[in-house]
């Protein structure tokens, strides 16, 4: 029996996308694949309103972590952690040798403008990281205001922005952002499968790379961009079904329009945090909260484990916290092709089970 | 109209495993994905009668070339190189700033035990790299006695293998190989849609990566085995569509036991060669012809790319000679689930396109 996923990640995926995956296979070097390919470059261009280059290996939005590291830090990157995942990315780019210096923030609060300027006024970083999403505490960064400043002070810093539980979803414009690379997973607000990675990449991260010896192979931004300019395709095989379900699904979010998705999100999250404060308290500072995942503080000292299996018997899944905040907060996600009616019929359930 | 897939990678998926690609998503962190992922993990083994344990990162068999120079490789590889993939993991390991030597071998000859413990006597080494079946050429490297002299002699050094259009087909059992890494694609002789690697991996490996500085995560061979030792699952979120094709074609394969699936690749690739050699030259070195995917010399001139378009027209396509091998020779691939039958009838059809 399938549990319809309201989880930050994967989300659930229509039988239609789905089905695009069990196409018959082409190769990755013909004119066929060449087509694919390029239609989903002009399809994500479109929908995110870019020229930015833009690059969708087979990997994880991890994979964008190694990335970030071995292809445009060159001594050392500035990282804000307000959670789980822009930890990771920060013990990423430590783990592939490179500097890091980090901007803790108790998670749950935002990262502001301010903290990142006074940090960079020393001027000892090459590279900026930040989350947009928080998926373990569902804080929304202000990543617009956040590259207004920084690029007006800092034109030269990378500022690398991990959307992997927004973009899709949430308005994600690069040039208006001012990033050099934002990337996220297709499994979570673009609602397909795992298994591909997205990267839009400015000029500037282009350029960048020449100045960053050892970037190998699979982590080499600048390979990826060499060989798609040459030949409009992947240097290593890629995730040919995964691409087929992409180009089906970018069709129908270019249907629904950028805004529109943007909308539908915006509602269900605020049809959500409503729902939330009336019985509960949510987690993230006001005015950050994601509009793609809500966490909200467990107030009531529930068993979120337990309500979990109710909620299975109803063919539905929702999230624990995260970590240390497991059973202290739970997470429902509302990313992808969800609608408010179904969030509201999964909090009836909530209510029902819990006796809210 | 689908053109049946006779090229060395990626190779014709049957209908049913594509559709398993279809179903439902689940998570990656309940009970329910770590019982599909230790399934899949204890299949492997099987199929491969090893004790070795086995990862399956999400991307192209690629990673796995980064994957030894950030994971294995203390200081300096030796790197046997005959033909375009060998060559690859070489550039791949130096790409990552590590040290390299290379064994160069004309392309269409084996790499030879005695060549390589000539060089290694010298001890500056600590990785040896080589690739099981040469894509590009055709030729089928004698891994088995590598292994047994290298390991006799050097017991310390890693011996990674890539076996991309091999394993799955070809006999691969690790310790007999007695390699430290040995590593596939799913696109190849699992006969899968691409977006899986597959690697077998020592305790000697394990213990090995601990030597290493500088892993990152997503190239980090040990990540992936501690959190496998602590979770049966992997640490950052896999293609689970795939990974249902995957299960269930391990399923199908050890139906057909690792011995009937290694005898209809040598009685296909048996076929396929007399064949060739009755009208035309086979390229590789007599004796190490690969049993996956047969190069055959176009001695008679003929348009290989011309022959293409015709059997494109009859739901056909073999693979032009690689890099500048182009019309001089061509590739029939003989993997995965195809058997002797459909290579005589691609064949006839080869014979009345070129008037044989």
């Amino acid at each position: 029996m399938h549990k319809r996923l309201l989880i930050p990640g994967p989300t659930e995926v229509k039988s239609d996308v789905l089905k695009q995956q069990a196409k018959p296979l082409i190769g990755h070097r013909p004119k066929e694949f060449t087509e694919l390919y390029t239609g989903i470059f002009d399809k994500l261009q479109k929908f995110h309103k870019t020229k930015q280059w833009v690059t969708v290996p087979t990997a994880s939005g991890t994979l964008f972590m190694d990335m970030t590291a071995r292809s445009l830090v060159k001594e050392k990157a500035l990282c804000c952690v307000n959670g789980a995942f822009s930890k990771r990315c920060a013990d990423t780019i430590k783990a592939c040798g490179k500097e890091i210096e980090k901007i803790e923030i108790e998670w749950g609060k935002a990262v502001k403008p301010e903290v990142i300027l006074e940090k960079l006024d020393s001027g000892k970083y090459d590279t900026l990281t930040l989350c947009h999403n928080e998926t373990s505490t569902g804080v929304r960064n202000p990543i617009y205001e956040i590259g207004k400043a920084v690029k007006k002070e800092h034109p030269d810093i990378m500022y690398v922005i991990d959307s992997v539980s927004a973009m899709g979803g949430d308005k994600v414009i690069p040039e208006e952002i001012q990033c050099d690379l934002i990337y996220a997973s297709t499994q979570k607000a673009y609602a397909l499968p795992p298994g591909l990675a997205i990267g839009f990449v400015s000029d500037a991260a282009i350029k960048r790379c020449e100045e960053v010896p050892n970037r190998g192979r699979y982590t080499d931004l600048k390979g990826l961009y060499d060989y798609y300019q040459k030949k409009q395709q992947t240097p290593s095989t890629p995730n040919v079904s995964l691409l087929y379900a992409l180009s089906y699904q970018l069709d129908r979010m270019l249907e629904e329009t950028s805004e529109g998705r943007h909308k539908r999100h915006e509602e269900m999250a605020k049809w959500t945090q409503e729902w939330a404060k009336k019985h509960f308290e949510m987690f993230p500072e006001p005015g950050y909260e994601s509009i793609t995942v809500s966490t909200i503080k467990n107030t009531k000292g529930k068993s979120v484990a337990e309500l979990n299996k109710e909620l299975a018997k109803r063919n539905y899944m929702i999230s624990n916290g995260y970590g240390d905040l497991k059973e202290k907060t739970f997470r429902i996600g509302h990313m992808g092709d969800w609608t408010t009616a179904d969030i509201k019929d999964v909090c009836s359930h909530i209510e029902e089970i819990w006796e809210l």
